[in-house]
């Protein structure tokens, strides 16, 4: 790689599959410009556009302007426009002057549209034909344009006006004799995306509907381009890390974690635990609140992390558990009194569970206690603290799975993304309430005994 | 819907994109099956292969034996398969009988590769030429069997033993001059799945190569079938909402959370909660062990529910963004020491912040109660049990990051999967330390004083 004979190395990479050529990337990260400048443009184009963004700027850096031109008006427009708006502003400027004329047209229109909407996805190499056409026209416009078009499986049709009338598979027209005009080929069902839709509703759609690509249209129906499926992957992606960060408690990075510049994650990281901490100061005041009974009946203060984390653990569970059915479209809204009625159920059996479990721990540390195998702390009242400990399992954990399961529902009603009722969130919230409901049930055993 | 006229229902659903017709059918629950068997055959497949397996199922049972043979006729075979391993065994019998010998040998023959395995996704239907053949020989191939192909896209080019020589786009095909032979149009880079390979594995594969196909082979270099992007799709799907799940503290449902019976949801979620809360109890030994120190310095115990959370709020916080990073490959296990660097300086002034709100906190607090508008709980060492909240927080912050964030790696190095360290496992896990690290520091600070 180091020789000045380019020429073996140039042989070696134009035999490799692009995603191996990318590994290769990864692996020197010193050559990358060079490993990138001595494949054919074309070629080095499929294995930019599939980098990570680091990588991209590094080379586009390091490469010759004549090799970052060549390989900026090579890309489809829609990666480049990806690409592109991971920049600063100023950076854009420049590199928008080594395009062509044609290119630098379609990258300026794409970046007039709004991040995350349909618009920045699409690409304008496709091919259309007009509804007049035969089928025998209609080939030869495909072998025209066929060579930059990133899909022919798919052929539009459209009016004198550009506005878009059908869509048309190319085994159709393969099947169809040359002599027939497309419009008797159509059967009028088009499903199109339009050009300000949102990328995740996008993805849905493509999902619904099996295609490949799918048509983007303006608001006069003016058909602008097409959206490929392989771009709504990584739509996917994003939405899904998206959640999963939110669900952890963090905002979300919308860079990779090693990327990510560490001030910017201690600041995506940090808003959040600081609220979690300030409301979590609640429990310190509850705790306060009940001190003359911690302090009559100490025992009681060794099971509140118990108490409280079983709580946070069941809610953790059933807010992840709706988050997720929710953003894949399992449940609605409307569903909220199925989901709660399924939670009750649910929260009863799992604390009624959990509180036996406790109940037995406390038996059984009672039995040894009075065997002396281990200092006693639960005293002659161990029966009321184990009733205690029981029935606050049952409370707590019902608490947890309800407020856990009709949180995400809730903020989803009022606009807000579920996925924002994180585990720590929900956790958190169980907590406070958590403390209360403990000693009110220990109020209720051991009023007059302890307390 | 009715009424006894069918034709223009008929009429209707015919003009219905199939989502559409899907929405219907989730709305009108009850005329489910009338929906299905007034379509097309070959749309109310479209329709039923794109439903929950709650809706098909029921769909099957209702409809008459010869529509239910006539609609598993037309499924596509990977989305057939797919339907019908979601049955009890007897039940897969009965349906397999009612396909045509042809379907009956395909089906059987993907229900004996494994689940999650390519070799169930992946459809008999695609379109191969032999190397020796012309491009017009080629086409009069395409033309017999297009109708039947998910996708015309790719052409696989195959030698007389039926192994795998390589793949060739149609637009190639339609840009060739008729004479040509097939064996001069390829490049020999094909990128092929074995039927043995992992799904998830192939989604990889699907994303790194722009490809709307990709050929299945055996181990023998046989093309067995095709698999198309939109299969991946849902695997995606699935993938993810098992790591949700998982990340959740629950096992992964592998139904839809509104259709999974109730016992089984709760058997689910009830493993990790036991789990979850033996490890728990733990913090109970731990505070019996510090009980006379708490006697001591009551103060100590209000502020245990705080420094707990903290410790288990970074931890959830650490653990997701790594299991995230994990799952889309940006984090792999080697990448570990790149991390801990990040996840210490981060844990430490994480954890600073929240120690600085928590001194000021009682040194506020401590105002308060010294001009009597609260009752005086802290006494004259309020500065040293500041110190004691503030430095205990840096510590159980750090070790809630770093315990976050190195659990994920060390399960994936373990073999398992690191979506397992749940935010409630991680979360327990620093319950059970913080307690000791928080007493540790009150010895430091408060040894002689208050202890």
């Amino acid at each position: 790689i180091n020789s000045e004979d380019k020429a073996p190395l140039r042989e070696f990479l134009n035999h490799l599959n692009i995603s191996d050529v990318a590994d290769l990337i990864y692996d020197y990260e010193d050559y990358e410009e060079v490993i990138i400048e001595n494949m054919a443009v074309h070629r080095a184009a499929g294995v930019f556009k599939i980098l990570d963004i680091g990588p991209q700027k590094r080379i586009i850096k390091k490469m010759p302007p004549h090799k970052t031109a060549e390989l900026l008006n090579e890309l489809p427009p829609d990666d480049r426009t990806d690409f592109l708006e991971e920049l600063p502003k100023a950076a854009i400027r420049d590199l928008i002057k080594l395009l062509n004329h044609e290119e630098r047209k379609i990258t300026l229109s794409m970046l007039g549209y709004p991040e995350d909407s349909v618009g920045r996805l699409m690409t304008p190499d496709y091919v259309y034909v007009y509804k007049y056409q035969t089928v025998e026209e209609a080939f030869a416009t495909i072998r025209k344009v066929a060579k930059n078009s990133e899909t022919i499986d798919v052929i539009y049709v459209i009016n004198e006006e550009g506005e878009l009338i059908d869509d048309l598979r190319i085994r159709d027209l393969i099947l169809a004799p040359p002599y027939k005009r497309i419009e008797d080929l159509i059967d009028g069902r088009i499903i199109a995306l339009n050009v300000h839709d949102d990328q995740e509703q996008a993805s849905q759609v493509f999902k619904m509907n099996n295609r490949v690509a799918l048509p983007v249209t303006d608001d006069n129906n003016i058909l602008l381009g097409i959206v490929t499926i392989d771009d709504m992957f990584w739509v996917a992606d994003e939405e899904y890390s998206e959640d999963i960060q939110k669900i952890g408690g963090t905002e979300a990075l919308d860079e990779p974690y090693l990327d990510i510049a560490l001030h910017k994650l201690i600041k995506k990281r940090v808003v959040w635990l600081i609220v979690l901490f300030l409301s979590e100061m609640l429990t310190t005041t509850a705790m306060t609140f009940f001190s003359d009974e911690i302090e009559k009946a100490l025992v009681l203060s060794f099971f509140i992390p118990l108490i409280m984390s079983s709580g946070g653990n069941s809610g953790s569970q059933a807010s992840t558990l709706i988050i997720q059915a929710m953003a894949i479209g399992e449940i609605t809204i409307a569903d909220w009194w199925r989901v709660m009625r399924r939670e009750i159920l649910s929260g009863l059996l799992l604390g009624a569970i959990l509180g036996v479990i406790g109940f037995c721990r406390i038996w059984l540390w009672h039995f040894m206690m009075s065997y002396g195998i281990i200092k006693d702390v639960y005293g002659e009242h161990w029966l009321l603290i184990a009733f205690t400990i029981g029935f606050s399992l049952i409370g707590v954990v019902l608490w947890g799975t309800l407020s856990g399961s009709m949180l995400p529902i809730v903020l989803k009603r009022l606009g807000a993304d579920p996925a924002t009722s994180s585990a720590p969130f929900v956790a958190t919230l169980v907590d406070v309430t958590g403390i209360v409901i403990y000693f009110s049930v220990a109020y209720i055993f051991l009023q007059g005994v302890l307390l």
